[in-house]
């Protein structure tokens, strides 16, 4: 059966929080994900974050997640916050479907560029985002900063 | 004369991109800020960030600038994309004063966190963020797929 990319919808959320959830699990950091299918749900709407979905049938095997930022050097950039292909669904190519049909909606918002991160030691995503032409920067350190105590 | 913070506006836009390009400068890329300052009026127009600004009599000598990001873990996120204060006015508790009147906006906009970056060999820069309770997280490499080529 043939997988098709296209725009995430309101529907779909439901799955994208579920494969959320299924990374984290296997990260072994279930409890890290303490934003609700609600909260997903408000904040879509409200449009804060877009996605696409890769569909098998009535599946969703694969997701991208991402939202308008900026850079002030370069102006206009998408963040890819996530990037998920469903662990049976892996090294089938969902993920350059995914990212082919990601790069042209960066394109048409007019960003100049997209940005996003990737673990040090995930060396097969790395080689991935090589191949696809993106440049790997290092020396960043992460600062967050969090009101509330999820403990 | 005392410094006052303050939402940036407009008006300020100029000052902003200013301050950039001072930095940029200062870290040897001048040719690093592609964006102009009308890109940056178009963007703010279009509501893609906003800013704060740290004022002394009609001097601009520092500023945040942020936007609406999203966590799939945690939810909404504001992330701060710059922080710069001023060369001649750092080490007088300007950069403290922006921290202080940027957190309660954060939480206004009901984000669970801020995320920023800072270069692993800015110590002073990790300290300070130490200090003011903020996480440090190492580990991840930044991803960048351009889409023109600035040489």
């Amino acid at each position: 059966m043939e997988i098709k990319v296209r725009q995430g919808e309101y529907k779909d959320l439901k799955a994208v929080h579920e494969l959320v959830k299924e990374l984290a699990i296997y990260e072994k950091e279930p409890q890290a994900v303490t934003a609700s299918l609600e909260d997903y749900k408000r904040d879509f709407q409200e449009g804060i974050f877009e996605c696409i979905v890769a569909e098998k049938g009535d599946e969703i095997v694969g997701m991208m997640l991402y939202y308008m930022a900026y850079s002030t050097w370069r102006g206009r950039m998408l963040y890819l916050e996530d990037f998920v292909v469903k662990e049976a669904y892996r090294r089938q190519g969902v993920g350059q479907l995914l990212y082919d049909y990601f790069l042209p909606i960066c394109k048409q918002k007019g960003a100049i560029l997209v940005k996003w991160q990737v673990l040090d030691w995930n060396e097969p995503a790395i080689n991935f985002y090589k191949k696809n032409h993106a440049e790997i920067e290092k020396g960043w350190y992460n600062v967050k900063h969090y009101f509330y105590n999820f403990e």
